[in-house]
Order: structure tokens, then sequence, then C-alpha cells
């Protein structure tokens, strides 16, 4: 039977693993820095002694609050947070030789491939310090990547989350709040699905390695806006409550956007999700996801 | 009267700083992460409320043993040291008004400029992971001064340490020690004068900010391999303890170099040090300095 610690308890990501562990009747673990400060090597170590887990979730990490904008100001934190973190658990881990997985994200990519394809994991990430046209968000999880090279573990890489729960980090809740919107193409994560995709990977022991967990496809943000624009239709026939009826905006271009409301790019991208497929482990169609969730939103 | 805390006691430059203050009989506190616990910024804060230094210098980084390719499997930790640690140390010191200074390096340079002219503190940096052609350390050194942007503390840029004193850190014990020498074209610091210079720049006020902080002009390590074999003929006709007679080999190019001896790319670089000196701070110009400490040269 699995024993589970997630660090990171408090965030987005780490709490709706602890919900699902839960849910699955799974012990399991969730810690936040103030509880045990897993940022240094010996603590954590000793915590992993002394509790034994199965397998190590790392949900911790430094988004920035209310967005990426935030990691400009807050850079050492950010680095800490996002590379040097994940290596100090990296090593932690193979001192106690605990099995363990890494939160990371499909934002070190931009665009897709020339040829229309979204990227693989094999690909180099192309929004990075490295190709110097990041926001200082995407160059740290890179650099976590990057700090994480042939480790014994596995990485995920999360995009964009959404499910039907009302949040603030919620992309369908941000399209509801955002006054305007960029238009971009995107592959997305359902959260849900995604934490019960990564732990499917432990429990069906495919082999180690990085994996892009988005639901397959991509979209573009006006057509999540016309599925939007759907659900709120059927919500004022069928007399629902309905957060969807609002008047949709957009920024001409990036450069309208970047002047007008952002202080540091924006990762937009496609990723391919055929090695998690070929592993056996599936995701919802991307639009199917979403209408699914808009469908049964639930107004916190 | 000033009162001095020196973060990264037993490092090669800290312990120069230490000496150096020492000398001066000014008021002087080492301190190692083993004694405090100095990249946790609340630590370090209730330190320096309880310490009340005039001044910090933060000499503690992570450099890689026996060099620098040890980075390129210690990520982490030299991201922590170099990166982190600066981010830390600025908003401690901003918290409690220290004034301070940050060692950092000019190995986020290689070459010179088209001209020929060295690299200027406005130059921005061409051997970092936003040119993606450098070492990891070089990487960390370049993105903690990203994280001191704007910080109101000096910015102390050394390269290549050297003076009469044997040390395995030491630039000229480096050239005895090593088996095949690389060619290369250097600006490079006087350990005792690049520490008063610092050091200097606090006691008369200059405004804060960077500097590079070298020996003036440049060598190739040929002539500095010239400069040594002079040395080696005067102390044999002198029968002097003679360190410097032996046979000193170049690899071919830094191809070779690269192949045989390295797993990651050294900055070899010009700096232009006018900016200190426009400031009233003088180093030995560069040849003058290596001579000097050749001829007095210490067998530890």
């Amino acid at each position: 039977m699995d024993k589970v610690v997630v660090l990171g308890k408090t965030g987005y990501v780490a709490e709706k693993f602890l919900v699902y562990l839960a849910s699955r009747n799974i012990q399991a673990i969730g810690v936040s820095r103030s509880d045990i400060n897993y940022s240094n090597k010996e603590t954590l170590v000793e915590f992993l002694k002394s509790e034994k887990p199965s397998f190590l979730i790392n949900a911790a990490g430094y988004t920035g609050k209310p967005n990426v904008d935030a990691c400009e100001i807050h850079k050492s934190q950010c680095l800490l947070g996002n590379a040097v973190l994940p290596g100090v658990v990296r090593r932690a881990c193979e001192m106690t030789s605990t099995a363990w997985g890494h939160i990371s994200s499909g934002c070190i990519y931009t665009g897709k491939n020339e040829d229309g394809s979204g990227f693989k994991e094999t690909d180099k990430p192309n929004f990075s310090f490295r190709t110097d046209n990041c926001s200082f968000y995407s160059g740290t999880k890179a650099l976590g990547e990057e700090v994480l090279e042939d480790a014994e573990c596995y990485i995920w890489r999360l995009r964009i989350p959404f499910n039907n729960e009302s949040s603030p980090r919620n992309y369908i809740q941000k399209l509801i709040n955002y006054g305007c919107l960029l238009e971009a193409e995107n592959s997305i994560s359902h959260l849900n699905e995604f934490v019960r995709a990564c732990f499917e990977c432990w429990e069906k022991r495919i082999p180690f390695g990085i994996y892009n967990v988005t639901n397959p496809g991509f979209v573009t943000t006006s057509e999540v806006v016309e599925l939007m624009k759907e659900e709120s239709k059927r919500r004022i026939i069928e007399e629902l409550p309905n957060p969807f009826d609002k008047e949709y905006l957009f920024f001409n271009d990036e450069d309208d956007f970047m002047n007008k409301a952002a202080k540091t790019p924006r990762s937009n991208c496609v990723m391919d999700t055929t090695k998690l497929t070929h592993a056996g482990i599936t995701l919802t169609p991307v639009k199917e996801a979403i209408k699914k969730s808009l469908q049964s939103w639930n107004i916190s």
C-alpha cells in the first residue's frame, strides 16, 4: 500500500493531489515549508527516513501572485523554489532511495514546431534563459529541468490548469475575470485528470523520465471563448446561474497585450502527448474536457 | 569606526578580506554557513539586527572544486550559492538598512569587444544562460547579477585571482600545476589589491553599482609563462628556490583543451576598468602586478 508525501501542500496542484489521494484512500502527508523546511537537504532526509514514504510528489514551486509578472521582482525566491529545490529533493530522494515525481511546466516552450506539431519531451526548451526570450518564471522552470537531468524520477509537465471549480488559478476563471484576452494557441491540462495521470505513472511503474501531461490537442483562446458563449446560451435558456454571460474583448495582438497588461512575455505553446499515451495513460481530448468543465461549472 | 561582516569566511576571497581588515585594525566578523545559516533571510536579518555591522561583504558563493567542471554536477548548490543567496542578502540588507557589497565575477563575459576594447560594466554579459554558451557556473553568476538589478550595493567583479602566495586557487599556482595550458587573453585580479580596492569603494563612499575590479590591461597565457620563465632564470642564477622551473606545454587550441581536459567551456575575457579608475580607485597595471607576485613568490 502506498504512502505518499506531497511537498507544497497549500498550492493549487498540491491540494488537488491530496484530494485525489484521499478519494482513493491512499495515505498521504501534505507538507508545507512552514511544517518542514524541505529546502534544507538534511531536514528533508531526516523527514523521509522517519516517514518512509513509498512515493514523493514535489508540487512545491514559486509561481508568482497574481501572475508570473511577480516573479520579475521576486527573482531569488523564484529561483529557490523552481530550480534549487528540485535539486535538493533529488539528492534527498537519492540518499533515501525514495521514488518521486516533480511538477514541471510546459511553459518552457513557445509556439509549436515548424511542421505544426507540438513539442515532444525530446525537444529542447525554446522559452528559457538559454533562448533569452522568456519570463524569469519560465527561465527558472527550465533550469529546474536542467538540475534534474538524468535523475531517476518523473518530470510531469503541466500547462494552464483548468477544471470545473472556480479558482483564480483556473484558466476558465481567468477568462471570466480578465477584462481583455490574448488570442493564442495552447495545450492545457485538466487539473483533476493531470493529478490522476501523474499518479498513474507511478502506479503503472512506467519508466522514469519527462512526460507532457496535457489534454491531447490544443485550443485557441477564441475557441474556448466560443465554448463559453455556447454554454452561456444554454444557461440562459435553462435559467441556470451563468458566470459566462459577459462581453469577451481581445487585445489586438501580443504587442498590444505586452504594452497594456503584462510586464514579461507569456508562454503560449502546443505540446505533444504521444509519449504518455503510448505508456497507456490517457487524458480526455482537450475540447471535450473543456466542454465538460463548463457544463458542470461550480460557482464557489 | 567600521564593523564589517564577511559572509563565507573560509573562501579564498573571504579569507583575504579578513586578513586585510585585521591588518587595518577594522573590526570584522567572518561567518560561514555552519555558523549562521545566512541563506535563510530571517536568520540573517536577526544576525544583522544583533550585530549591527556598518558594512557587509558577501564573499560566499559556489565555485566548484577543483574547478568549475564540478558545478556541472552540483547545479542546485551552485544556483543556491551564486544566484539565490545574493537575493537573500539583498533583502536582509534592505530590511536592516545595511550597506553591502557582493563579489561577482567577470566570468560572465567571453572574448572582448569587436573594436578590441574590454567589456564595460554597461555591456550585457555574453557568457551566460541567456547566450547559451556558458558553463553552469558562469550562468549562475550572471543570474546573481540579475537578482541584484537595481540593488543599492556594490557589485565587484573579480577575475582569475592571483598574488604571491601559493594556493590551488592562485592563477600562477595553477599555471605551475597544470600539465598543459590553454592560450587565452584575460584580465585578471591581484587578490590583495582586489580586496583593498573593494573596501576602498565603501570607505570613499563612491556610488553603489557594478565595478570591474581587475588590474588594468590584459595578458595572454603565454605572456605570463614568459614572465615565469624569466623569473625562473633569475632564481637559477641567484640559486633561489624555484617553483617556476618546468616545461610549459600548451593545448593546440580550445577544441583540444575541451576534448582533453574540460567538461564545460571556460570564460576568457578582457575587462575595462575605467569606471573604477575614474572613481579614484586604482590597481597596478597587470604585468607589473604579475612580475611583483613572481619575484616575491612564497612557497607555502
